[in-house]
């Protein structure tokens, strides 16, 4: 199972024997209220450093999102993509929930673009599914539907199977579907990302697919969130998520890590070379 | 599945639903040159103080190994247990190759011992099942036999369920053995945190059985070791490994959001007092 996606020069490419793809999170105006506020004016400059510091920090796809409240993601997230592609080359994951401005998005992003995101609910599949397939794109799709988010993994794991059969009814082939199994806070509810864990481990051994997974929520409210998130993104990938969405300069160092521990990392070169220029930039 | 060893006054037990055990490594002579040298002149004061430090820090079961070139184990390894009955109430694990000195020290311990370790070689099996039965004592299994540690996972659990096939055979119950699937060092072989992370989800999934693991030699040579045995700690815990071996000192942390992120700390009470409490010390 390979998923890739592109920009007008680089490829991206997501599979279970291949090092971890790690999509970087931080163009979002969620609790971002420097990012929010230009975004209402029209500013991209934030937009473009961001997408230059993750970057740098090790992303190798980046999700661009503007929903806010009172924006119009028409109108504003084909200008974010335009921004965000002016200053990188990776490939985009067009972040919406908005089908108009994920087409508005798709209209003007070059190359193959991962869509965020589908889920279970007949809305979206029968909005987002077609878009998928008229631009050639791939998808992230969320183990939720009309119900809500399931509480059991083998619900959740029943879930992806819909989203992937849907998709491939309409000949998209389902290794351009990523399933995002979803994590809920854990200090709200201590089995939430147990159930994710399954279900992640259902998708990869009945299905299959690769797997995104946006993982930073699951340590809201508690201490030291940094190292809950580090552990719970170690535990996620042993059990099979290869491209989580994350903020790259939290989670560069376990996603090597755990690359080396899952065996993709041969002789740790990738993992020993970070330590090594992290070394180096510490001590100039 | 319930695995119960206690001291004297002291009980622990250890199943998948319970918070993980934390088994502290630190009285052992490996790499610790002032500790063999103390051990070697029949000193315990170190014995006792790696005792005491490693309960404050967070240990449920203390190991104890005197394995030393020169050193007499028969002698010493019940010399050992009894300082170390002397400073602390949890209870044992007696750690030794040698079968002689297992039984002196069993002689000695007071109260339902675990026993470190049987294999899967014959010689193994016939010299230690005996004396887990005979002492009613709990045993740890590694997952290796008369050719060696094998190089699947399949094979792994293969040597696991001879053990347990061998000790249940003598009368020995199943839930008194632990499985330790043994970890090599992943900067001599990529596949060797993989190999290891697949044989104990085998053995929880075929066996159902409670599991031990020495995990610290997986860094061996590689930078930031402990980041590295943080990440391996908590795929192995979200595997099934639920009384790891450890520097407490080192590990509680990772055991403690291992544990909140496994369903095992309702609240996240165990975790949040903890980092209160850490935070505390560090003002004071």
């Amino acid at each position: 199972m390979r998923t890739v996606v592109h920009s007008a020069t680089k490829k991206v490419a997501i599979a279970p024997d291949l090092p971890t793809v790690i999509i970087g999170e931080r163009i979002n105006p969620t609790g971002k209220k420097l990012l929010a506020a230009s975004l209402a004016e029209g500013d991209m400059s934030r937009v473009r450093s961001l997408a230059k510091t993750q970057i740098e920090n090790g992303a190798h796809i980046l999700d661009v999102n503007v929903g806010a409240a009172g924006v119009d993601e028409v109108d504003l997230l084909p200008k974010a993509v335009k921004a965000v592609q002016e200053v990188t080359d990776v490939p985009l994951c067009l972040d919406s929930p908005n089908a108009t401005a994920l087409k508005a998005a798709l209209d003007v992003y070059d190359g193959k673009a991962l869509i965020n995101s589908v889920n279970g609910e007949e809305a979206s599949l029968n909005r987002v599914l077609p878009l998928v397939k008229e631009y050639g794109a791939a998808v992230i799709g969320l183990t939720m539907d009309d119900a809500g988010i399931p509480k059991t993994a083998a619900e959740r794991v029943a879930v992806a199977k819909k989203i992937v059969e849907r998709a491939e009814s309409l000949g998209i082939p389902r290794e351009d579907i990523l399933i995002d199994c979803l994590v809920l806070t854990v200090s709200a509810d201590q089995t939430a990302a147990k159930t994710t864990l399954d279900a992640i481990a259902g998708v990869r051994a009945e299905l299959g697919m690769n797997m995104s997974l946006g993982a930073s929520n699951v340590s809201f409210g508690l201490p030291d969130r940094e190292e809950v998130n580090s552990a719970f993104l170690a535990m996620a990938m042993a059990m099979g998520v290869n491209a989580p969405i994350v903020n790259p300069s939290h989670a560069l160092k376990t996603v090597l890590i755990s690359d080396l521990l899952l065996g993709k990392d041969e002789f740790g070169m990738t993992y020993v070379s970070y330590c090594r220029r992290m070394a180096r930039a510490q001590q100039s």
